[in-house]
């Protein structure tokens, strides 16, 4: 079978777990999956943390993609009022086999309308940003992460690594990610409704 | 108190998360830690998963660093045998208040010469690989991460992210890293000795 190609988007201010995380767990698979990284234009992007990424694709020259994973960080909070890569979401999501955001990703998927009238989660500690993006949406507070559709969005940060394994459990098979799992020592989280930190930040508080 | 300034190491063939998984944890607390890139030359380096990273401190021009971060990576086969990253481990480890390898990094550390005498612990999946690199070091198979002096080696992959939210504990204290584990919503293991997956993988065994 076709190796399924996948795109990581990039924007100035990313952050650096959201994309990483699910990009190590796809790319260990080098038999299965093919990472594309792709962004408004080539060049370089620095992520919220500092360290700077080389993206190899624009939004106009990257190939037909299977799956496109979308992090967030803070600079999703410009990003939602890129109108080009608002416009790289609508015009591509009809390609994809699955489309996931991580955090506060989720933002730029709502304000793209791919949200609307879907089940979607996003971070706890800053909830309510990407809340007001997406107010046809019905927003989950308490889940590692929520499937709907062919839409899959994760809560924050590091809750993409559990959503990424579980992909690639639907995708190529439950023993392959398992194997990912394990070979990366990562303690995976398979239960999509297990949120502790849920209860940590309430609804209604913004905290970073 | 001034920030502290922390190196992530790079080469070709680095694992994404051994590095990005730490360098998430130290660079969302702005105030108390800068994240530099450092590599043997000044450009892009791509990682074993595909994304390229864009290193912005040659060996020659970085400052004094802190804190050290060695990723592993199919790349440390390799740069065992390089010279130049090599001499830049053994000139930096007198300046640094510590340093940290993540998976296979340890393999670069041995190599060094950094881990002679001391306790040191490595990927599970491939562990034999840099235990060859260190004859003179007592290797623990079953360790999420191992500390001795102010060196510590993290286990595979994503034993990083906890290691470093140790590293930060003692750094900056403890309810720091907790407020960083809870604010990136990951399941910190807190305990050096918990590793489940020593166990899946015996000694003596190579998988990938």
């Amino acid at each position: 079978m076709a190796k399924r190609r996948v795109g990581a988007l990039f924007f100035d201010g990313f952050e650096l777990l959201d994309i990483f995380g699910p990009l190590e767990m796809f790319g260990v698979l080098t038999d299965h999956f093919e990472i594309v990284t792709v962004a408004e234009r080539r060049g370089t992007f620095k992520s919220a943390q500092g360290p700077t990424i080389a993206v190899d694709r624009s939004f106009a020259d990257c190939e037909k993609l299977d799956v496109l994973l979308v992090p967030g960080g803070i600079g999703t909070r410009r990003e939602v009022s890129n109108p080009v890569l608002i416009k790289f979401l609508v015009d591509r999501y009809p390609e994809l086999e699955w489309l996931a955001s991580i955090c506060t990703g989720a933002g730029l998927l709502a304000r793209a309308g791919l949200l609307d009238g879907r089940r979607a989660t996003t971070n706890k500690a800053v909830f309510e940003w990407p809340v007001s993006q997406g107010p046809k949406t019905t927003w989950v507070h308490a889940a590692r992460w929520v499937e709907d559709g062919n839409i899959v969005t994760a809560s924050g940060v590091a809750a993409g690594i559990d959503m990424a394994l579980a992909l690639i459990g639907k995708l190529v098979g439950d023993g392959i990610a398992t194997r990912v799992a394990n070979g990366t020592e990562y303690d995976w989280h398979r239960d999509a409704s297990w949120d502790p930190f849920a209860k940590l930040y309430q609804r209604g508080q913004t905290q970073v």
